[in-house]
């Protein structure tokens, strides 16, 4: 079965929209958060874990699992979801991303596909659209990405406009090597900062009728937040409202904010448990760094309402003191923390959809929070 | 609340015994493992995650907690239970042994204590047997043991006697400050594996009625399997039936059978979470390493009939995957599986002391099990 997107109910004065994704491995509310298992396995945490924090749809990563352990032994495994031992859904990425910001020297970039290295030895490497589905066929993800170019943000639109016609061509190959019945296929939306190309991207992306649609590119290093706006400013009115809409790579709160309002259905990111790793906590008032001498003797929990299962059981006092012993379990509540602060987050956009109020909520939320806060 | 043990069963052929420890924090039936949380944590895991495997009662570090956090802190956050999050029972030992085995460089042993450099900075450390039992009187737990002097397996029987006599007045003076009414006190038998010095160390203990008693001085390295069983062999007969015997820092599945038959309630180890960290499982056909290329395609758990956690939701093909790409939760998974091998050693040998078939199960254990298997 392919997935299916339920709408419920449209923000007034937004874009912002909350609904309902089905999936072979249960339904999930949007706008959701999900977490990045990108080696089959949300760093440090049990599958349980994670869910108990009320993660539903959770991704991992093509490029790394071809790499380590190999698709035929997934495959063999019985897929993902068995490998892994999470009865949710999967959403796997396409690759491409991690191709064009990972892979060791220089890419050669051909009409068939990406001569590359891998970061791990140095071998030489061959990418291509069809190889990327195949890969993700025998993952067995419940939700596959196409293949696309990921060019930076500084990039040209002369550049851009050829990177966007080739995403297109590969995203047709990818899709019709597309094979298995229980999975289902996203087109991804390219095209930077420019409104032509996020128009022309957009259009000829939904032309080809993907299960949904996700834009892209706008979580490269380099891009300022006006242009990652824009991005989903002029790729979502194409996008059919009966699709689901997907922004790749993006976890920073205000960014889930903003997307929500422009009507993006799903987000994920490495972000909260990248720098729960560096001992860092999101709050509703910015994040903060445990290892400061200030929580030596705090016994309060991260934050005093917080329902996850760190700040239920623990202090920060216990938590900067696992950080700055170096005990791995620091960093491991600090994740539970971090994305159980981001489900909660879109929970609470979704209850602003529905009361019509989510321009208030995004005032309140700035009100309070400081990126920088400490 | 003092601890109370309640004896239950004597095996008929040996001196293994199935009992009740009876605490603050709930009992347990012994024999039993107790898993170490060298600071305040069971590396990697939560204290649910422990507690799930059927652990009851865990270890943690005087030495460790003294320099990291501080007893200060764990007793303003009220105690150790309250500051890790575990409301089960909490076994402090001295720091004796850190002192002599992490030590930097040269300790200076006087009559008044010891003379050391931290294992951290460097810093020049003083610990007596008067402040060992101040700062556990702080963290508040359970059981608090004396402070003693860990001599080399090495060392000659005229350095043990001097030794011995010196921790049994560094016993006395350290029970004499011991004012936490709601923990107990143990005694630590030394003499290495001299019978006239463990006889002579028991008895001089025992006459200062301490709650429970400790056989020490039996990890160290280079000290042959022989002369630990002689260790405790020597110790046993001494100790008065209606008080535990803890056999200190032993976890080798072997040495737990030993240690049961010669008449041992209670024993800790870093070994299950140690090897785990290496990739290693105990097995009853013996230790295994994930990383072994033969189990890419097991897709089998670690023991087919393995009641823990990571056997009944992982794979080995899946844990070998994480090990090898460096995935942290390899090693939470297989410190999981490691715990719940060693509690479930002590409950089977529970069962074989009702059934006074203590040796059967040793030599049933012994058929199967090679330490180096893989």
């Amino acid at each position: 079965m392919k997935i299916k997107y339920e709408l419920h109910k449209k923000d007034k004065n937004t874009l912002g929209r909350y609904g309902t994704l089905h999936t072979n491995y249960g339904s999930f509310e949007t706008p959701m958060f999900m977490p990045v298992g990108t080696l089959a396995n949300i760093k440090t945490l049990t599958t349980d874990q994670v869910k108990a924090e009320g993660s539903a749809v959770i991704l991992s990563n093509t490029y790394h699992l071809w790499l380590r352990p190999g698709a035929d032994i997934v495959e063999k495994a019985g897929g993902l979801h068995k490998f892994m031992n999470y009865d949710g859904p999967i959403l796997t990425d396409s690759g491409g991303f991690q191709v064009f910001s990972l892979a060791k020297n220089k890419k050669d970039i051909v009409e068939e596909g990406v001569h590359f290295k891998s970061h791990l030895d140095g071998k030489k490497l061959f990418l291509t659209p069809e190889l990327s589905i195949q890969i993700q066929n025998k993952l067995d993800s419940d939700i596959a990405m196409s293949f696309d170019e990921c060019p930076p943000a500084s990039a040209s639109h002369e550049y851009l406009k050829n990177s966007v016609e080739r995403t297109l061509r590969w995203a047709a190959r990818g899709k019709a090597v597309h094979s298995n019945p229980n999975q289902s296929l996203f087109g991804i939306i390219q095209g930077g900062a420019y409104e032509d190309l996020r128009n022309f991207s957009a259009i000829e992306t939904v032309k080809m009728d993907f299960d949904g649609y996700s834009i892209g590119g706008v979580a490269n290093d380099g891009e300022s937040k006006e242009d990652m706006y824009k991005a989903i400013d002029y790729s979502i009115p194409y996008i059919p409202e009966n699709k689901p809409r997907y922004l790749m790579g993006v976890g920073d709160p205000i960014d889930i904010i903003e997307g929500v309002i422009r009507g993006v259905d799903m987000f994920d990111c490495v972000l909260p448990t990248r720098i729960a790793r560096h001992a860092n906590a999101f709050t509703r008032k910015g994040k903060i760094n445990l290892r400061n001498a200030k929580f030596k003797e705090d016994f309060t929990p991260i934050e005093e309402h917080c329902d996850c299962y760190t700040c239920t059981h623990y202090t920060k006092a216990y938590i900067r003191h696992l950080v700055t012993s170096g005990e791995a379990l620091g960093g491991s509540l600090l994740s539970i923390h971090n994305i159980r602060f981001l489900i909660r987050l879109t929970e609470d956009l979704r209850e602003a959809i529905k009361e019509d109020r989510l321009l208030e909520y995004k005032e309140e939320f700035l009100k309070e929070y400081n990126w920088k806060h400490d």
